[in-house]
């Protein structure tokens, strides 16, 4: 079949006016970093589940490659196509509305092309939270989330994304729908391809729709910044708030005290609610959701963080008394990736580690980095709770990216971290899969992806890397 | 090779006194509900993971299958040997060490063989809660939890073995060793092979370790028994609790009053804490497990409960006062298994369905079994919170049981439910599987277990119905 034969062929199916190319499709085919652009012969916008089955089905039988891209906000370009030019795009964004809400259940069915603010305002008009929350709320969607298991600030309480799927929809690369929509809670009627699907970036299918767990909506929130004088300190009170709150604990955050001096460099009108403090002390941002009262959370986080100080874990706390406090508290937090964009060259790393392990690897990989690379200034944050850190480094001019993020990644990988905590493998971090995953799990997962994709037809180039 | 030659060998891995034939290897050949006998060329118990690979490398090699088996105590004989007398059974148990607990990360890392209350009571020993519990968890291991990805009472809040796990060791069909044993709560690297073998029933790989994850011990717990007029009720409870108490209602099991009657008859020494009640309302048992402190869990559950009882949603609510009165309310809940295993015959369904749908498919199923077999009578009864019901039966005499469990399933099928929620489908429930799952799906799971263990070594028979 010739590329026009497939393009006649595909706009039959979802429309003329849906099938781009040209300068319509530029917008689709660069990565949200602006690093790749790659080339495809169209991009595709199918409004439907049985749409996008008959477009890959017509891909497969062309042998085009599909890639699937929801938002087009991942870090890592998984939803970028290669330069070849010979896939095709396949774009969720019409697939957007939400199907059902069952309150009973707690559950949400929406499709895959749903904005994440949007699911998170519809959960709300109907009494309840749908949790999850990251920067890129306004603009990716919950099928880039489910494919890409994304995190954000709430995986504290609530897990990844993978935790709120309760079921999906699925079509196969060879076209096929898998019909896993199930809002039950447990079910365990055969292997797990809901987890399967969630994580693997578009290589195994493309998810066209999903249940989501549903939450009551606290009835009060309340955020805190405290500092501490290390990081061995923070998980001191890590182990207090988890004590003292429980599940009540949305949030702990992060965040060494040169990223917040960067923020109010770089925002004056944002201000520390804190005094000056010491060059090496770190400050954590913490949530408390509660199903009482205002008061109970208030006397809650009084508490814990009275009994920290009284220990010394914290050298200074402030307690956000209004909801527009809070939200200048989490304003500075977000504010440190903007202020990190200003510097001249950010070397980015999304790494977890074990909990207990964090303090030992940040103070052991800052001497070894300021070792090899001299004048490397750190600019750590991240979701302490987690163990999920940011571990951005703003290197001297002349210091070679790659050679910064081997020292890095060798060291997560040594203390049994992640090279991707977050962000997922796309076609950014191949070679780090290459590098630290051990042969029999390669190996595993090539055989999965042949067996569910013999022709290749799914995002190839993405997450494996190519296998002898 | 000749089974004797395989014997020796395995002998010459485990040691003489681990490779178990005849009279020794029978407690091992019959399923924990006693209706299903195997034979096997031996039982063989490796004390080791690398043992565990030797074992399997060298069956694959005689092309002898691999029955892994933990306690022995799953409900659909997914560790019992078919009657072939090929395979060996893999028995886990002397694999039974705590490997570590990482307090700062709160994670514990055992080996399969663990018994499941023996990692409870690790876990409490170092002031951490590991939430996993079930009837059998004084002798089921926790091994075998995450094979057959195990739920019981505390899902409500914790979720299922699946959402425990966080790193698996697992021995491949051919025999090498799979190092996922990771302690990070964030890790995007690659397909999610964790989640493949949980709940897999040993039919892609033994699973040799895991961490698993802690929580902080609640500072208080406290127990109610509501009587309500029906499951519409129940349900409304339900939200209202999981409004009050977020993630602190860690139970919300319901009970039809049959039940609690046959517990009273079976065990006079048990009495009902509340007066007589009409024959078709319900009693919900109820737990809330606090971070603060006893008073303020007696606050909460009456605060809730007045309203409820305001409201109309309850008839009657009795509050533990003391531990042991708690204890009593779960005795009355956790004997109903007992009470039914008197009655001389008992046909039980372990289903979920949607929360929202439970009520209805109550109503019409009960009806339609009333007609169907005259003089049947239901004893239903499970975790409302999780939309898990033990929807079990005592039909009359000369009921077919296969009869009712096809009408029972097939409704359970069209509301949108699962046939197995929690025990699995091993070799009991095949059938259920072929009817009930799309080809689609099936399909999926069979190019898996193609991919993964093209030999059939690992536990075959189990799980997958033949596929063409």
């Amino acid at each position: 079949m010739t590329p026009s034969v497939l393009l006649a062929d595909l706009a039959a199916c979802v429309g003329e006016g849906h099938v781009l190319t040209g300068n319509d499709a530029d917008p689709y085919l660069t990565d949200w970093r602006r690093a790749i652009t790659g080339r495809a012969l169209a991009v595709v916008r199918p409004a439907s589940r049985d749409e996008v089955a008959q477009v890959v089905r017509r891909c497969a039988a062309a042998g085009v490659p599909v890639v699937p891209q929801g938002g087009n906000t991942g870090q890592v370009a998984a939803a970028t196509p290669d330069d070849s030019g010979r896939a095709v795009v396949l774009s969720l964004l019409r697939m957007n509305s939400v199907r059902n809400i069952d309150l009973d259940t707690d559950t949400i069915t929406v499709e895959a092309g749903c904005v994440l603010q949007a699911v998170q305002q519809a959960a709300r008009e109907a009494g309840r939270l749908f949790p999850l929350s990251l920067g890129a709320e306004g603009s990716c969607t919950i099928g880039g989330n489910l494919a890409t298991n994304a995190g954000g600030t709430q995986v504290l309480r609530y897990g990844n994304a993978r935790e709120l799927a309760l079921g999906l929809e699925v079509v196969t690369p060879q076209g096929e729908i898998w019909h896993g929509l199930r809002c039950l809670r447990k079910d365990n009627t055969g292997y797990d391809l809901r987890d399967l699907y969630i994580g693997s970036e578009g290589t195994l299918g493309v998810i066209t729709a999903a249940v989501l767990k549903l939450f009551p909506l606290p009835r009060a929130q309340r955020t805190a910044l405290a500092v501490t004088s290390g990081l061995h300190e923070a998980l001191s009170l890590l182990q207090r708030a988890r004590a003292g709150f429980g599940a009540g604990l949305t949030a702990f955050e992060v965040m060494s005290m040169h990223c917040l001096w960067d923020v109010t460099t770089a925002f004056p009108q944002q201000r520390l609610p804190f005094s000056a403090t010491a060059e090496h002390s770190w400050c954590v941002l913490l949530e408390l959701s509660d199903n009482e009262s205002e008061q109970h959370s208030q006397d809650q986080l009084e508490a814990v963080l009275s009994a920290a100080l009284e220990a010394g874990e914290v050298q200074d706390v402030v307690v956000a008394m209004s909801e527009s406090q809070s939200v200048e508290f989490w304003t500075l937090r977000e504010s440190i990736t903007l202020a990190l964009a200003l510097a001249p060259a950010c070397v980015k790393h999304d790494i977890s580690l074990p909990t207990s392990r964090i303090p030992e690897f940040v103070r052991g990989t800052d001497q070894a980095l300021a070792a090899a690379f001299p004048g490397v200034e750190m600019r750590v944050f991240g979701h302490l709770g987690d163990g999920n850190l940011h571990y951005n480094l703003l290197p001297a001019p002349g210091a070679v990216e790659a050679d910064i993020q081997r020292l890095v990644h060798d060291r997560v990988h040594a203390a049994g971290g992640s090279v991707s905590a977050e962000q997922g493998i796309g076609q950014r971090r191949i070679e780090d899969l290459r590098r630290y995953k051990n042969d029999v799990e390669l190996a595993l997962m090539h055989r999965i992806k042949t067996a569910l994709d013999p022709q290749s037809v799914m995002n190839p180039g993405k997450v494996l890397p190519p296998w002898p």
